[in-house]
């Protein structure tokens, strides 16, 4: 029995016949039809709720728990919706354009691209000169002596792609012998007919769990042409590395489909930011891939399921070097890509070329670097040594787990202050919801109002008389959780009173704790003290948003140090760019890489101790 | 229109639909039926007979006298013929097992293979020891130090494959990291569970332009373990090299029909030798191609278009390595293959193999190595230098443009002598036709009886007056050209007399007058005398059945040397298989390829000079 299912989603209609008894949110899957899914489907988080206009069965108790008013509006939960009649649903579209920070804090590096092209003119072969063509070109690129003893080598070895030698002969007889050579270091990787020197691109790209950021530049100027961003469209599969890797690992099926899924959202992206420049994607003959280990993985179609289970072991931490062929990303055939060296399976390539993008790495100084993505990864030191852990910090701050939680995009509060309930909404609509920064100021001046206490409970209304009214009107029940009201019903969205629930507060403290024990952990395993920093980097899209004075107020960044704090921006992207534009900093970054020694925290007593104290609002 | 055409082939029967004024030869080549077009399907061979039992317009005039008696017997020629009406066909097999030389004369080599396996243990990953999976395999390998310095090169560099990453977490889980590496030189290509170092296999493979030979080995031991040859099925597509380069460049379909049906025959030939010695493809996992310039560049997929006109210009000669997934050969998918090095357009790999099969780079002597194959290549010199000549001398010696001419397989004379007029048929059948030595041996033969003169033309028959009966009666006309009957009609299978016609004795006073004076070009290049020569190596299936007195009395070979010759059979088949075998071999085989010393003939004075002088019979 095949029911029929209409989807409206931003204006657009799609109808589909959908099998009796097939879940909702893989039809919506099948249809690419994105929601936000934390919990990968199991039905607990409550996010991927969609409205349904037909006379279906009503939600379930605990669908009713996770809805909220909304189940009171037609809404129910997809992934534990079947379906069982015809229906009319109406979804959220998930691809707004998020404001992803992609600008960075660019350095000047001294322009020496991955890949370079060089015009050069050949004598034309004869009965005298019977060199082939290959040897006629390598001998002008100064890549081969006369003997015929280098091999040919795609399998292995430095050298030419056998890919170019296809149309070899076609290019040098149409061009009566004038070319030009596309290089990767000592590679030869094309030859293009005539002078096609100014025609030279490379994109940097960095793919994060929930977000991912594209640069174009200009190799032979070394300008940024272009920067795009997207969410991550694997989020579909779950909002963190486990779950996705839990789904990939389910079959062989569903591995090329997660790793299908990004390489065309990132050709979709690399669409975007040739069309928008008004250059050829075919004169796009770099990328440079930075991300987070599990990310890269699903990339590369490498079998992550190692990562997401102790001992948490990689296939690879390597750089990877993959013709664009062969990693299925749509710039020129033979491009280059190069995906960025990891330290381990909770160090990724992001926070290698955040180190580069601080020029911490480089500094005589011990500096501290903090990037609070879906998971939150600290690195300490300098030029004399490096370390790095990794936390379980993330996803609260980027909305999981939080009542009314969502990302840093339009409608999400990202500020808040107290006297006075004061708020910003991102792209100034009415509040959909709340992002990480505006729950962590929400906390703070909680905390500063004597509404949250130092054991992280809010205070009982009842108990509650020291308390101006203006608070004290504020507390509330949500979801049958003691809750604060932060911004009222009639100015939301929802037409529901935005709040922050005891829970909430719970898992922002666990988070806060689990990055500030690692900040402390690192310090007290490099034998330092605060003083001994020089300088705090906070990268990412959170780090650039949070309020130094809130962080340090709830005590997710150490209060000795919120006088020394810089914003780096999307420091992953800038490091890939860096990588991109100059050959000696991809020499660093695998340097780096090496470099950097991994302290693993879930075998750390340190750890676990200083976790424990951090739990506590200071 | 639509016709129903009915193909009766070695006792089976095909039907297909072929619209109106579809040519016949071209549906036969659509349903894989191959038929001998030396011609390329110009309609001037008379090769390509097919018998027809269908009520159809008659042959033109010019195809009646290509076919000889056959016309009356309902034959036409398939590339003259097309389709407009249905019509039952019976075609002979092409297939049928060619008697190419195979065995070739095997040295010894000390077993060093290209690809080698090892059964390594690794200590399974901990919290403590958290190295990826990668590194803990190449650490065991000897392939890395403890850094990730060392990048993952596909694209380039000594290293090891992206596709070998994919599995390798399962692999090692699975065997509980008890695995076998499969290593050639440096490079890591594969990783299997358990201990399989046993089953470890590679083929050598010779692609010649009329046959390919293939040969199976045990690398654990050396063990030849099976044989297997085939007609090269591009011989559909042309005769020659010119002809197949002429229909390649066509189109970029045309192109790659040309590689698909090497590699479709080559697989065939694959599986064959690997269910007959009953091992698993998949445990094959080396495979190395010789052969001529031009069928190496078809197998890789290379533009061979600069080979056919002046001044000859492959895509490159040196060494290719590939893997089996990308050249699209079906052993293992992480398989090895190298294409053996080349000299020039017209020395190919196949004459490198066969030198090192001869020894003769090796030796202190001078040896000259004639390989008369669809060319005729030559070789001259020894341990202190090396040169090389190419002749357009072949394809008469394999049949081609002999009147009754074919290739050394099942139903060719294959020796001649008179008096008595004593053959030889291959496979002892009634005799079909005449094969290269079978000419040779009637040339000599006539020219010992005086019944073809010094000039090459056959007596007449009014003037054979001192010549016996049994000669005189033997004169006739064979498409209103003299000639001469070597086998007469009741002995043959198509019931008409085989002849040796006027024109079929100068297409091999042109091909031997061309071996000859390629010979004594190059000794007057090297500027010694035949008395220096100490050794005469005559390699291919063409040298191994050539009577060496006949070859001699027509002028191929000097006759100061015929006392000296030693025929070593498929010697590019031996040499491959060397390389195969032995790494050591295959290093000398890229410094032989940039060794040898190539002489352009159509650029040389002295050749010319030496091939009129040649056309005589001495």
């Amino acid at each position: 029995m095949e029911y029929r299912i209409e989807v409206h989603t931003n204006g657009d209609v799609h109808t589909i016949m959908a099998a009796s008894g097939t879940n909702l949110l893989d039809v919506l899957k099948d249809m690419g039809i994105l929601l936000y899914t934390p919990c990968g489907g199991k039905g607990t988080c409550g996010k991927c709720s969609v409205r349904v206009d037909s006379d279906i069965a009503g939600p379930s108790e605990e669908e009713r728990r996770l809805l909220g008013v909304k189940a009171g509006k037609g809404f129910r939960l997809a992934c534990r919706l079947n379906i069982d009649s015809d229906m009319r649903v109406y979804v959220d579209d998930l691809r707004e354009q998020a404001s992803i920070i992609t600008a960075g804090t660019r350095k000047r590096v001294v322009l020496d691209p991955l890949v370079r092209k060089r015009f050069v003119e050949l004598s034309p072969p004869s009965l005298e000169d019977q060199r082939p063509d290959l040897e006629r070109v390598l001998a002008v690129a100064g890549m081969s002596g006369t003997d015929n003893g280098t091999a040919i080598m795609d399998l292995a070895g430095r050298g030419v792609g056998t890919r170019l030698l296809k149309g070899l002969p076609d290019v040098l007889r149409r061009s009566g012998y004038r070319i030009t050579l596309v290089e990767a270091g000592n590679n030869l990787i094309s030859v293009e007919a005539e002078d096609t020197t100014p025609a030279l691109y490379g994109t940097a790209l960095d793919i994060g769990t929930t977000t991912v950021a594209a640069y174009l530049y200009d190799l032979s100027s070394g300008e940024l042409l272009n920067v795009r961003s997207m969410m991550n469209p694997q989020r579909k599969f779950g909002a963190d590395v486990i779950s996705r890797i839990d789904y990939a690992k389910k079959s062989q099926q569903a591995a090329d489909e997660m790793r299908k899924i990004i390489a065309e959202g990132i050709n979709d992206l690399i669409k975007q930011l040739a069309d928008e420049a008004g250059i050829d994607q075919g004169d796009i003959y770099a990328a440079v891939f930075s991300g987070n280990t599990t990310m890269l993985h699903f990339l590369a179609g490498f079998d992550a399921s190692g990562i997401a289970v102790s001992p948490f072991i990689p296939v690879t931490c390597r750089a990877v070097h993959m013709s664009a062929a062969e990693l299925g990303i749509t710039v020129n055939d033979n491009g280059y890509c190069l995906i960025l060296p990891c330290v381990s399976a909770y160090i990724g390539a992001d926070t290698v070329s955040a180190v580069i993008a601080s020029g911490m790495h480089d500094s005589s100084g011990i500096s501290l670097l903090v990037d609070i993505g879906t998971n939150g990864e600290i690195v300490l030191g300098g030029r004399d040594g490096l370390m790095a852990c990794s936390t379980a910090a993330g996803p609260a701050f980027e909305g999981a787990n939080i009542r009314f939680g969502m990302g840093g995009v339009t409608g999400a509060v990202d500020s808040f202050t107290l006297p006075g309930f004061k708020y910003t909404v991102i792209g100034g609509t009415a509040a959909k919801g709340i992002c990480g920064s505006g729950t962590v100021d929400a906390i703070a001046a909680l905390l500063d109002a004597g509404a949250i206490d130092e054991t992280g409970a809010l205070a009982e209304n009842s108990g509650a008389a020291g308390l101006p009214y203006e608070i004290r009107s504020r507390f509330t029940e949500t979801d049958g959780m003691k809750s604060f009201v932060l911004v009222p019903a009639q100015e939301t969205v929802g037409d529901e009173p935005i709040t922050i629930t005891q829970k909430d507060i719970r898992e922002i403290q666990n988070a806060k704790a689990a990055v500030a024990a690692g900040i402390e952990t690192l310090i007290s395993t490099a034998g330092i003290s605060y003083g001994d920093i020089e300088k705090v980097y906070l990268a990412g899209g959170f780090g650039s948003t949070i309020h130094i004075q809130s962080a340090a107020r709830i005590g997710l960044l150490p209060r000795q140090l919120a006088d020394r704090v810089e914003a780096i921006g999307n420091a992953s992207g800038s490091g890939a760019s860096e990588c991109l534009l100059s050959r000696k900093v991809q020499v660093i970054a695998e340097e780096i890489a090496g470099r950097i020694r991994y302290i693993e925290l879930s075998a750390s007593r340190i750890f676990t101790e200083k976790y424990v104290e951090n739990m506590l609002f200071g």
